[in-house]
């Protein structure tokens, strides 16, 4: 165990799959690796890529990817949306050569869309962050599918959220409307190409221009991620958005705000575990048929359970 | 307390509605109304309408609403998606008069989508749900956008789960290779009359022949919501899946399977809540800022709390 530590602040990226393996796993190895390995977390610019399917946000995170890498930087990625072609065992690219990122060391990847997609339990996606983090990738992009809250609360751990639209999708900027905009530091216009990208492009700086005149306004840039056009723009806006937020102190604000999450997310999860360990099977499925038989509502129930590990 | 329960049972459309808000706000009047209506939830079939942005999810659910009125059926609809003209606040629409449904008094439409869009606490779908069922509706219809974990678990609260795709946007179809497929219990092509309808349609068959012979293959249905077309046949399809349901005992399997989320779900909330009521504001907080500055992990500062209420 201290082993596969060692390794892996030394570089080891096979140190780093494995422990990323045992934390998605949720082990006690995993959490142990955590632990040890969170005091060298926090040092990585994180940043978010959502938008809907279809947006581009693949193409995008694998051209800012290589944005980074020309300037010697080093980038990993945890895709968490399950249409990503890198969440499908494989990074494909048409002109755009993301199986060079593949090849790169300087590029670590990892999808978590699995579960997610599935139906099970919570991925712990901030604890993969935190060990990618931790291994010393200057970068990190967080590529999410941007709508349900689970993607909104993902991107609300990275420092810079991006979200990126594209043309053609009208219904998009209703989503918009309804409250994403809240959570974009960086917006995206790809696809720039085609046409309506101008039309898509005065839509969005009309809303923005409806936002309260002491908000930020997040700046919008235009991409051709399959050409790899614009990636000097965007991670310049990223740059720019990092900096607004040392300045303004909103770096350390964020963090305390991701912690209490994390803190209260990871006890409620350590008290779900104790009430299944407390409570005999027996317990369990006897509430579980009176609510499903609305004998009994799922909240008296829950009491009960909860009475068991905390009275 | 007890007038507003007997309004509701008597069909007062008020008193649903201040339930509603009650149960929304979690309030212990929310849960004691819950307490006393859910004996009379569990009656009407439950439809999960999903699909991405701009699918047209919000006009079929109008379409589909508007067949169930014409067999003389009452029909409640809970919009979860932020992107929904029924979350907006208006029920618009250009050919089907959506209007003459919210003038009808067989129709009940809720929005729950403010507080996920924004970040917030999970909203308590469920519970709403079990409301607008205990009102005596004959069917619900739960529209929600079908990406993220959140979604992924409303729709698995349905009965039968309506995926709706419509050509155009060919993204669609590698999320749905990656799972989403398996939560779909109907297949919907949408926007029928556009070019690419029945390339995407056979695209679906496609990806249904895959799939192994013992498993229900959902079946396609094409639609043009905005003139109504299709919804006898999409009506009959999901007709045909609750008998599916009856007949192989399913129902009762995902009765059950819905009442264990729901109840750990609510347990976990409670315990949650008993940990911050039991937690001196000072110790929280010290503790969030020992993980913001990375003393320690996220989860060893959980144990701490967890600890508190249960040793």
């Amino acid at each position: 165990m201290e082993d596969i530590v060692e390794r892996f602040l030394a570089g080891n990226r096979r140190a780093l799959a494995r422990v990323i393996s045992r934390i998605e796993n949720e082990t006690p190895e995993g959490r142990e690796y955590l632990r040890q390995l969170y005091p060298h977390s926090g040092r990585a610019h994180t940043i978010g890529v959502t938008g809907s399917a279809g947006a581009g946000k693949s193409t995008l995170t694998g051209a800012l990817a290589a944005e980074y890498r020309r300037h010697g930087k080093t980038v990993g990625i945890v895709a968490v949306d399950p249409s990503s072609p890198f969440t499908q065992g494989a990074i494909l690219g048409d002109r755009i050569r993301m199986q060079d990122l593949a090849l790169d060391e300087g590029v670590f990847v990892r999808s978590m869309a699995g579960r997610g997609a599935l139906g099970g339990l919570a991925p712990s996606i901030n604890d993969v962050v935190a060990a990618v983090d931790a291994f010393g990738f200057d970068y990190i992009i967080i590529e999410t599918v941007g709508a349900g809250q689970d993607e909104v609360e993902i991107a609300g751990t990275a420092m810079t959220t991006v979200l990126v639209n594209n043309p053609g999708t009208g219904d998009d900027i209703q989503a918009m409307k309804a409250g994403i905009l809240e959570i974009a530091d960086v917006l995206v216009v790809n696809k720039a190409d085609h046409p309506g990208a101008d039309t898509l492009a005065s839509q969005l700086q009309g809303l923005l221009n409806l936002s309260p005149k002491d908000m930020r306004r997040p700046p919008i840039v235009k991409t051709v991620s399959t050409r790899g056009e614009g990636m000097q723009e965007l991670a310049a806006a990223i740059a720019e958005h990092r900096e607004y937020l040392d300045e303004h102190g909103l770096l350390q604000q964020q963090r305390e705000k991701n912690a209490r999450h994390q803190v209260l997310s990871a006890a409620r999860a350590i008290l779900l575990q104790r009430i299944q360990a407390a409570t005999p099977d027996e317990q369990l499925d006897g509430l579980v048929q009176r609510v499903a038989s609305r004998d009994l509502d799922p909240h008296t129930a829950a009491e009960e359970l909860a009475n068991v590990v905390s009275g």
